[in-house]
């Protein structure tokens, strides 16, 4: 089974995704070992530990495929996480080698060290495959708000005709929010920092094991360096900061994806139809169905992550130096939201590049009401040539016809004699009334 | 690797349990598997079917090893669930046996109705494990219930101590929060309902397909009983009560579990030791220490499981006949939360088995107050003697001489000539005041 | 000010509904007051306070005008909770009464007795006005099940169009879940207990003012007999099972009615308007907007509940006799369900009283796939007749004409000599396709 | 009753705080007026409105006490948002001073401009109010880091004392999670963006009422500039940034100060009582208790804020130009938030300047486990000299023995003739082996 894809089965989400394979068990076990690696060769590097040690533990840590991710599971049990058992493996595997290496396996260093290390490391590893498909994504959309820039169409609120808007101007939106997305998770991903604090946070079994005061502080950027990620400025067992932005971040980016697959869900229904994905979904039963299955299963991973990320949050308020239970709580929720993020950010890109856009639809679908949806702007416009009583007096009124007698707003108005002088044809147009759509649009589309 | 036991490396709350293989990808598609079977089954027995249809089906449905989970998980993405890439294959399986039968699988059923069963079935088949498990924590906490029927310990409100209670009491308040949990969980379980809608909850195809209307109350009910489960009024496709009750029955397991859990914490501290775990958890870093690694297991587990149920919650609310994301939305969450629980009562089955009750601690903790724990009896007490201003002057003056000097409070009253006949010490001794703990407790164990 | 109206310029949803006046600070400090003076009634009915006592705490009690509301919640913050506050004004009140009756006012009760039992007043007469609003709503949506038993319209699943379904049956399923909803709401209800445990959940103070130990649960009887509310088996101050259980059934019950907005929403839609709200909402800016602002509201009731009661779930795991925090965390959210659930019934209850159904455009839509509405039936019924292979081959390649040409599907169909005898126009009537709609739709609106 | 102090009887944590005023409904009412106010002086300064109109909207809107706030929100169900009615009563208080102003009351803008404007309004000015408590809770923090540089205490992991730490290191952990709940915090803050979309989002209006394209550009920074926010780059109506900022900066600022009052309810346990509040809260029943009010309130903050920001990140989500219930759903949770974090941070600065640390106790209880605290120092130190197996062996057994006999470890060790040498009573005191407790702390006061 390859790595990652475990549990998929009721993830048609992130199942098979970039995500998948880099948050599995198998990843994560990477990773703790090529924290555990890094460990060594920091030491190594500020004269604590043998070279040849470092090289050893290198070795022994390059390839998970040596150890049994399950039996480790199993065992995690006893201690309550898998480091324990793994570093017994470990050290083992490593004094198979010469005995005189073992002891520099996770010298000073605490199970949550490694444990979170490596969570940043999957993190981090999965943010830069999450990122890449949010630049296609992006990429797709700027395409649509060009293309669309003056494609006129209905905007709706509270599920009502309201007025025109144009197909560009809501792409160019939805391209802003990933852009949005796309700058947190950056931000966080940047930031993101190894962990080291020994025991209880003081790094004090590193000054036993023979580190000077002064060696710690260049200890912890080593070990940093050594496994590329940021060095922190205190150790963070308890102060959970990252993770916490982590989980801001993540559920934002499902957030804003969200907001596409509820737009595109909207507007490909049946009746409405202005888009349609690129290759929809076929079903069990009906031959004839064409779902739009990309964004209802980013949608799902929409509705799942807030969720995820307030027990994250939840996680920052823990007790002592490390918690009994806010700490190991983490683990599955951050994982879950790695995978959710990244299967919706390759069903993001797939959608936005497949995205088919029904632009006679939109034009049609503009005159549902009869003209209504333009009736703002004759408010407006009619007022200083009726007044505003005798303006909105008649509107009301003429629209009442429109709806009962199923004829265009703009064919009543003009049986009315104040207005012969009106160009009605002009105001009652509703692709010339997007006001600000296209300068909106533009300007948008010039943040990169 | 074994079922069930996939993406357990961060899980050491449920890897290896129960409910880990009873709900892993293989006892999944076995579920999915044995759904279509009695859907076949089902209609053999209303003549609908031919009856050696339906025993092809049930035979290339009885193995799931015949199907590759890993590549079913990855072609689920097309049309947004596992089942219409099973299908596909158990009609290709079904046909190479006789061309003849293979129209006869899922015939009249949609995805839907298979994967709701199939997750009805998993749901039944691990809640019957979690209930064992809560039987045996149950029992466990019985025992200790009517052993420390008279163990007095200091009872704490907002972290201070208040005044004295029971263990017994405690104990028995535990118990009836696993027996509220059971009482949930089984109506709960024995309510557990088959899904048959098709294609939008009309049943429409079975009748396409020969059955009278009459016969399509029989199919339900029919199908219901090939599955092992309750026979629904009405098609649930959206109508998620199943699947909102199991959501809030299994958080509330979770939180009744947690509640044991953080008592043990608590009570298991250093500097309290009143309670320790029969075998605590060791460190990667401190060989002496001894965690309570499965009170901070469970304590985890209801960390996550309201925000899981909230996530069920949520999907109630669902547009249309089947919902675009909703229903999607569910079947990881749920999926988590009966392994969360499952892992969950292991762990208190063991902890609550092996919990090792340390009595002298508790006693001694109840002078350290210096007598402060009895004060509410002694205001009440005392009154009647001394009128209530005196006494409350006298008591308010005492107690902070007790704390400043150190001194028992018992002592510092005995030297007031009023109280000379006042058996001060049966007022002040803490043992002599747990009110009607014991009475609480036989109550308690009363309920089976 | 009218009492429970305050706070209510953000929440159109509850503002002016029974449930905002029930569940205001007003109400809830009446509660609080009903609760002291029931406690002082029972004791006086078992002997342990004089009836005048009792009689004098009641006059006090009964008006909660008296007590400046604002000036008690400022006074909370020192103590953490209003009852200390209110418990010093409530004896000053009494005992300008007459000093001796002063002592009987909480007396043996600790603060956490008399604010849950202020809640479990305060949810049940909440809930009598919920129940009494899902009654109107589930007899107007029995109404509409049955008018529209044989209504056809679009069933419709991930956005599509799927097979016919009847308005009737859509009805009679928002109907199920209200009778869902009001079941569980009222086997919460008639569980609500009083609370009474004392300073730590042992009933000890009641022994020191006398009781003896028998006494005591006689005790709790009478004060749950006064106070209106059941008896508890136990103190509940830190097992939270009637908070968890009122979160459920709270959360199901917007879920439930949220269904029904889902679909309001999603059916009002300019496009579809098959249904439309009896009294749309108008717009700032747009004279003619019908907003479906009822379905609105409770949508968003909908979303909000859920997270309510995570929280409540989430204090279920509790340390000690009462922990520091857990609870204090619970009064806001109830109060919050309690209201939005309120206001969502309320508004549920005018959204189903004046739905307006428009059957004309149910049966428009059904022609608007050209007739693929119905391949599910086709595909069925025409294998016998051609053969399964040459019918799917038929089928696909004339639904691709139909939407090609926007030709009706039976219309080419019917091109076909190979079905000269194939009556399809029934086949092919949508109308005739409703399966068992019809006797679903009767079997449910039998559930009373 | 003093504005934003309404529903406070439920709300210690909040009621009588400053943010408890900012965001009461009576300060709501007024950033409303504020944001009508400010956008005619915007469209003023553009000469799209006379100044004369501009001065009669601002004279009018600038005491809200003259509109009926109860009265608005029973009138806000109509349209399901106050602005409606309130808009109705501005024009008509505008219209009495003079008929001819009245049409530029709200001229171009949509109900959700001025609603989400006031939000952000609401947002700023309790803000500027929390980031003052954060700022004198970090200036406490910091003074106890400084004082406590060398304080030594048992680190505790798990609940177990793990290796010494310093008082110092844990308030610069606490002081560093409120400099990082006060940068997110300001960053939020100072990009909070005000909302101008007109109707649809497309700025339609203002053209109609005679603005050019450009103009549209200049009258979004000037209104922005009018009502003191930043100038957002699109309409923000259905892009939710600024709302889900909010959210994760708020939601972590309640985390963080959750981390010192997890820490502060443990520390000053009735066992342990390292720290203990200022003034610690009393009790209705036990006189003599001092209970942790301040943290137990900040915990019950930390406990729901999580679940609040999940709602408004699920409203991201959110279909069309404005829909239909997730904009809805913001409101209160936001509100909701804003006082939480609020009062939560009044109660922290408290906290932190009237924390009393019991230095004598940390140290007495470093002696707790008599010695074992050091096992991880001795382990490393003993290995050079003994060899690591027979180190090993020699700390396991004099473990054990020092647990069982109730001697220190060091005692018992002096008795091996082998380390005769060793300078045990250093090895084995904890104070010192704190390891780079004080260069972390001196590099974490380093942050301002």
């Amino acid at each position: 089974m390859p790595p990652g894809d475990t549990d998929g089965l009721l993830a048609p989400g992130w199942a098979g995704s970039p995500a998948a394979s880099a948050t599995g068990d198998t990843a994560f076990l990477q990773a703790l070992l090529d924290a555990e690696a890094a460990l060594t060769r920091a030491q190594a590097s500020l004269g604590l530990a043998p070279a040849e040690a470092a090289a050893a533990v290198d070795a022994a840590a390059s390839d998970g495929a040596r150890f049994d991710v399950h039996d480790l599971a199993l065992r995690a049990r006893g201690g309550g996480n898998p480091v324990i058992p793994l570093v017994a493996e470990l050290t083992a595997a490593v004094g198979a080698v010469d005995e005189a290496y073992a002891p520099y396996v996770h010298r000073g260093a605490t199970s949550q060290d490694i444990m979170d290390t490596a969570m940043m490391l999957v993190a981090a590893r999965t943010l830069d495959l999450v990122l890449a498909d949010l630049a296609r994504t992006e990429r797709a959309l700027a395409r649509h708000a060009r293309e669309h820039r003056n494609t006129v169409m209905p905007g709706r609120t509270l599920t009502q005709h309201a007025v025109p808007t144009t197909f560009g101007l809501k792409a160019a939106g939805w391209r802003s929010l990933v852009l949005d997305a796309r700058d947190r998770l950056q931000a966080v991903r940047d930031a993101l920092p190894a962990q080291l604090g020994g025991a209880a946070g003081t790094l004090a079994a590193f000054t036993a094991y023979g580190a000077a005061s002064a060696d710690v502080g260049a200890l912890v950027e080593a070990y940093a360096r050594e496994v590329g990620l940021a060095a922190p400025v205190l150790p963070w067992h308890a102060l959970r900061t990252p993770v916490a932005d982590l989980a801001g971040a993540l559920t934002f980016a499902a957030g804003a994806l969200g907001k596409t697959a509820a737009d595109v869900l909207t507007l490909s229904r049946t009746e409405i139809r202005e888009l349609s994905e690129g290759s929809g979904g076929g079903s069990s039963a009906m031959p004839h169905k064409a779902n739009p299955v990309r964004a209802t299963l980013i949608a799902a991973a929409a509705r799942r992550a807030p969720q995820l990320a307030a027990t994250l949050y939840g996680s920052l308020a823990a007790e002592d130096e490390r918690p009994a239970g806010a700490w190991h709580a983490e683990w599955e929720p951050l994982r879950d939201l790695l995978r959710l993020v990244g299967g919706a950010a390759r069903d993001a890109a797939e959608l936005a590049e497949g995205l088919q856009v029904h632009a006679d639809a939109m034009r049609a679908h503009l005159d549902l009401t009869h003209g209504l949806i333009v009736s703002e702007r004759l408010s407006a416009e009619l007022a200083p040539v009726l007044g505003r009583a005798r303006a909105k007096e008649l509107l009301t009124r003429t629209a009442e016809r429109a709806t009962a007698e199923n004829r265009p707003l703009v064919e009543l108005l003009a049986e009315e004699p104040e207005l012969k002088d009106v160009d009605l044809a002009v105001l009652a147009d509703p692709t010339q009334y997007t006001g600000s759509a296209g300068a909106l649009t533009d300007r948008a589309l010039e943040r990169r």
